[in-house]
């Protein structure tokens, strides 16, 4: 199976056969200089890349190197597009429960859509105002699943696996104060949530419950 | 102010007056023989007197020396009422989120009982089942004050904190597994909640919510 | 939307509609013979019923009323299956990293065949030994989704999740010593996998991660 | 029932009607452009407005937008009072342990004053010299509510507790050091009372806790 | 130095010399047969013998060995008072928060007056009815070091550290519920102190409490 | 690679050749039945059979079906030696802090005697009366690693540490009370040592340190 | 009991008589402008004046209040000596592991200092080489209490307390990287000290034990 | 035994006849001016000298006192080689997870080599892509003892210790997001580890683990 060491780095170019998706850059801990090595390493195969959690310092040390990238400064992604995708038939409801929830959903958007995944974003429906959320309900009952990403209590992943009859994939963030914990009380709510079909990813993560949700709607689109 | 001491504890006869009720006994950590001292001490100042976690084992020490107490299983509270109290107007609303959180329930519905609070316990209306609830929202919303006793997610508080107009006393169970941690995941999400307006007491202390919202509900009536 | 109030319990039976299947008894918080009334008033109503967590003195209870049930003694669960329910065509894998993760994933076993889900239990092939992992990949690459029971470390489901191209559902087991925390360590291994595509339920909840694989089964075999 | 979409969030028009008081910013998370697109739209519909722990830079951006908003520097909250309330007949004390507790009980003073909620501030109270305390105690007992501010070993809370006939709202602070946590030993600490009628808020939540309080003395300033 | 090894077992004999007081046995871990091999090794020097946290069974197999040992059922210690000690001048004043903190003060005292240590033990006078300690105040304010046990809020120590000139040394104790987290909350306020001179040992200590407080009084009293 | 699938388990046979000793059946979470078939069919292929952490329960199953295997009370370990093994050469000294670590040193002992190594265990020299470790450097100086077990502050390792030119793997115990939580705080003192050259294994895992510390002895012997 | 409110603070001027040493300024969550308001309201009594975790900035702000002022840079603390106090006969020892531990022993001694306590600080003989501290051992044995003041694994206080008659308080310091979790592995290594006579205070709370110190030495000289 | 005080400071010359090797600087909390005086004393000695988690700044002031150090910026350590050492027989393999665990493999290298040790550095090969490690099981099975580096999920140790004949020491890195807690979660996977014979030290200690693996080569080659 094939790999490239480039020293300081093995990068898999097998998983794309294996996974489905190419290897992601996950960029906190490695140099500018490193960063800046892998994605020309991916790009060169003509992939589509993309590197998450990166500052604008390694964007603007890439753009130098390639100047296509661009940058997603919500999601704090570095995304080249150079491969066209066919585009999934389903739509991936990610929905929010508040606004400053904002930056997690889009680091999800930004890496399913970068799979080719179509996505609706769903912002600030959280339950202190259920009534907002219940608004919504249809939309989210079409879909196959259905990410919710909330801070705070993190209640509403519980509230919406109740109402719909598709896995959720509940994504903690790190939006609070004081016994927030950082996200880890978000994250333990969803964990203990009564309505089962609710899976949970670790805090902030955006990008694996993208990865997670492209891979069921494949799977489904490719049975179809 | 008066106390009594009794060597291995100081009863405080004035609390009924600073703080209109009377002591009541906390049984954990006290011997059968503790027990059974401190409650007839208090009955004898003609009081209502009520214990708190209390075993069967201390219940059966205590009717043979008062034969008036009853023990509410559930609630796990000895219960003496040798004086007729005024009952309250106001109706307090003790809502579960599910079956296994009535313990918890009967025991703040005992507290308030005996403080002449009248109550109405709603069970098994949890957010996995939301149309449980809504079902119940009038009935809350003409409340002074709402107690929510859930486990698990504890994500109830929350959403009736934001369907209510009066504080709720929200009060996390040791109900469930794993991250659960014993209630403390519940706690957390109490805490966390985005309602305002909600606060929180101990896990599985329904006592002190009980005492809290009669407090309130006795304000509102004495200045009615 | 309909439910039962049984005084204790509000009995969801919108739910089988909402979510595809029935309500679910939870056991632990509750008596026997608040058990016993919960699961024939599901029963009353001609559904398959799972109890989970349940003790041998509830089954006893039970098999008094409903001479049907029978009890699942790894996975400590009590079944009822009256109604014949079509088998699904995808195979769902169960792996545990060892012999002591069984009963988690028994009750993920039963679940999901309760559902209608058939299942393949591989048992004892954590990474300490990973040519027994190996040796099973094929068998693991093509299902659509693939559940991995694991105490202790819980390096399984990473490892899995690298290997195959479906999701992962991660259930940590409560198996271990010390600093194991019961459970704990393994759900965070799980939390913090480097491979993409895993998400994870609570400390040995066999049955959520049961109930997600076959949402997703029926999702993509409902498409096909 | 109404909100209002602006895409990134969706402002809660009803909770004025539902909850007794219009929403409020919480702006952490939050971009300057958002908060300040959020503020303006509340305040188009003629409401007071009010932003929490906002940073000088959110209101520098804002009061070139609305000239009347004014900054909390203690609290760090901004302000829009527009419209004229009705100023409550009871007062609400706010007593702190220490003087580093000061921005906390701000955040309440503000919040319950917006609301329409007299308020009266007792600062450095804290149990280290409780002669400082038994001198305030009769001010403390003509309440209705009392919201208590400490951090540290936060037991002020209990202390007061166990001298007034009012519910007691406890706020612990992340003042300390080492092992206080950043507030967690004060949380603790409060939830732990043995004085009941304590109930408590998040670290650092003065928002809450005014909101709460000023709920009660509102029901019984309705009834009286 | 001297020791004696029975090789599961190096008894310090050189202790008495160079701490004050002989060798302690501390049970838990330790094998009936064991305990009892250490006690009558100790014994057999002629010392005064004290074992903490001892079951009734390993105190019914010793006093078949060593007739004069007596059993302190409420500390859990096993004495043998064989050599006369000279009784101190001094006072040491143990104060409990709560009745159920007795068994923690009682390993105290025991553990003080096997070391020559005269107590008086103060009981019950919890903060949330300070009047009960501020009757006390002046019999603490005589002592040259008091040892104050408490548990739940664990808030005693720092009151009583506000009110005296000598060093308080507080015990925590795992009496509570919840948050309580068997002691840790009480531990982490007085920790956490606003009152200096507190100075803190593990979660139900007495036994270490006891040492310090009867070192201190008999370095006074050696250089009065 | 061969291994064996019992359904319940694969038995990895491989892993003497790959790893330098057979697979060891760690009980807890295992059926008294699996065990009884595992050790079976270990003990057919002729090896030396551990079993760790079992029950007397277990031991009783399985002499009944294979006379010669014996149990090691303190170590809760059953044992078949079979096969006669080449001794080493080096002696493994096992040193403990107090008497109650005894059971895990034995662990140990066990494990390490059953894969041919010597042992000599060091009991009750922890630092509270240090000359007593003085005493012992010697003989620990001569050794090429050395296994330290400690429960409450667990200081001893750190102490050898400093004491030897070898490596020392320390071992926490659960011993202890309140603050020790069951080993933590004993393991968080070893992974903090000082003294370089200390590695640690898992709370209670004297088994993993006498596997580890065989396989650094045996290194020596086959080169030497 | 006479006390001056500051509106922000209320300074305790009866603390000297009750306590026997004046109110010390804690900074941290003070402005600037209330440290320097407090400090002149303390100097104005004629007392000497000690802030306690003081920033540059507040000590150059306060000299120009107060130009005999002075900052002692590695305790952080602000220090106005201008009464003459009576120096102790004794001599404080105050002990630390590591030169990284010495700011904190600082704080300890400048503290005692302003309390007229002499002092001796002995600094890094931590146990990862014990000869350095047996050298010392004489030194310490002359004391009535030693202060011993440890980062890391926190090993030190135990020790010494094995080897000395008095009293020793245990300071753990935020001294170390990853599981020393900011101190938090030392206090508990502290808390878990098998030496009895070891009282431990907050993570770098040099202030406390200097106080506590301070107070055995006045009593012991004051009787003497 | 030999050690010179420097005040803040006691230099320990003896330690590299009774460990091995020199007394190494650690700088965190050291100020720049005691790390040079530290560094100059043992340098004036003739052996090569190492200071680790050395900033930049602390290079600067050094090299101007010694020209001949040097800054190993990855490592952060200052190193001074001015005695050859002979270097050893046996590679010391350092793995690591992920191109951002390098810095800690760095200060593993740097360690080991100034003690003579030769290393070859193994980057990237963590459990998601497996295939990438089992390319290089060969080389590891060839070494005496392995060095594995790992953060996030930390289940590469256990992976490796399955595949090798000799001890595997464990480096968790503070490597992560939300639940990796800094290194918590690699750590927790490390010490449960499946696969005996792994050991485990402090959170991006790579300093001890090669201190650890040089003495079990040295052992080795001694004997050899």
């Amino acid at each position: 199976m094939p790999f490239e060491n480039l020293g300081f780095a093995c990068v898999d170019h097998h998983r794309h056969i294996r996974r489905g998706f190419p290897e992601v850059i996950y960029c906190p801990g490695k140099t500018i200089e490193q960063i800046v090595k892998i994605f020309c390493n991916l790009a060169e195969k003509g992939n589509n890349v993309l590197a998450t959690r990166a500052s604008e310092e390694a964007f603007e040390a890439l753009i130098k190197e390639i100047p296509d990238v661009r940058y997603e400064t919500s999601a704090k992604a570095i995304v080249l597009e150079q491969k066209e995708l066919e585009k999934s038939t389903s739509v991936l409801p990610i929905v929010t429960a508040g606004t400053a929830d904002l930056p997690v959903a889009e680091e999800a958007r930004v890496t399913a859509e970068i799979m080719g995944q179509r996505t609706e974003v769903i912002c600030d429906v959280g339950v202190a105002g259920i009534h907002r959320l219940l608004d919504k309900v249809e939309r989210l009952q079409g879909a196959n699943v259905v990410i919710v990403v909330a801070g705070m209590e993190g209640a509403l992943a519980g509230v919406v696996g109740g109402l719909v009859d598709c896995p959720v994939i509940a994504v903690p963030t790190s939006i609070g104060i004081g016994t927030g914990f950082g996200g880890y009380a978000a994250l333990l709510t969803m964990l203990n949530s009564c309505a089962s079909g609710v899976t949970v990813v670790n805090i902030d993560n955006g990008f694996s419950a993208a990865v997670t949700a492209t891979l069921i709607n494949r799977k489904i689109e490719s049975k179809g």
